[in-house]
């Protein structure tokens, strides 16, 4: 393998064991067991597992922000279609997996937002950049009257919010009702006219 | 110490430990030297780290459990003043630690759903009596016509999932804000009247 294919190949590898075991304990000789890679080469690639961590936050950041825009940036049907779109695609990946391991990105802030701060601050920015793709989804959707005229960024918020709190929960119950729970609450919120109540 | 205060002893270190740390990155030996007990007496009070594990959670699940209970049974105040009040709380509580540790009940579903199935189950059994006190509250609701004739089953958990969603955020950027844009669109959500919108 070139050396571009090898590092590629121990991101892949390793960002499969971390999805599935976390980052702590995934180690890197069963990283470079899994790519068939000789020991003590990981080093030649990576300065440290640090630096590793930020490339594997990356790379899932790439995955997840790329099914997130193209399915939100989707022009040819109406922004709240696209929403849905999105979800619906989840949905059906998580059944691949048998609604295990979940969403990396939320794993990985649990499990080391207060013992990394690098890696902390590194997902951070990436959620951040996930909660302005659905705010600039729903700054369409009010601005074809589709959504009443509520707080966009609290919404995406809400939206990112509900999402990780439903993986978790599906993930922890080993069953997708609380996943398809979230996009029936969701349909509900958004394609409804809220008047303010007595 | 008396055995009974030497066990509760190492379940309320253990369980801060816990906390903080993670199951996995928690040893038998660190619990003990916290809490003060000689190496080798953890098997005189517990069979194995997963069923001191079954006994932790049952220990988050008791003060958890009770700090919902307290706030939600509270029938000298309206039913969306209690959750208000409960959500109002654990803003506090966050704020003693500096917005750090989270939610341990979620933090605990996310790091050993998938490895642990006895304790995945009950994780899975705690989050579903937390929602069931949330949905209790929401019935009382819906019965003095405070809220809208909504799902409650869903709408609880609409907000068990958004609470797991905003603290994981709020652990991730060390920042309160997240949370508290939780407590504003829940409050826009339950507080105002929802109609079809054409």
């Amino acid at each position: 393998m070139a050396q571009s294919s090898t590092r590629e190949e121990i991101i892949r590898k390793g960002a499969n064991l971390i999805h599935a075991q976390g980052f702590n304990a995934t180690g890197i000789q069963q990283i470079l067991h899994a790519a068939g890679i000789p020991k003590g080469s990981f080093y030649f690639y990576f300065k440290s597992k640090e630096d590793f961590g930020i490339t594997v936050i990356d790379y899932f950041n790439a995955a997840t922000g790329e099914i997130f825009r193209r399915h939100l940036n989707d022009k040819t049907i109406p922004p709240l279609r696209r929403l849905d779109a999105l979800f619906e695609y989840f949905e059906a990946a998580f059944a691949k997996t048998g609604n295990a391991l979940g969403c990396p990105i939320g794993n990985l802030s649990l499990e080391l937002a207060d013992t990394n701060e690098r890696l902390r601050a590194h997902l951070e920015a990436v959620i951040k950049e996930l909660i302005a793709e659905i705010e600039s989804c729903l700054r369409e959707a009010k601005n074809d009257k589709s959504i009443p005229d509520l707080d966009t960024a609290d919404t995406a918020r809400f939206i990112f919010h509900a999402f990780e709190g439903a993986i978790l929960h599906m993930k922890v119950a080993k069953d997708i009702e609380p996943y398809r729970a979230f996009r029936r609450y969701l349909a509900g919120y958004l394609k409804r006219k809220v008047v303010p109540h007595a």
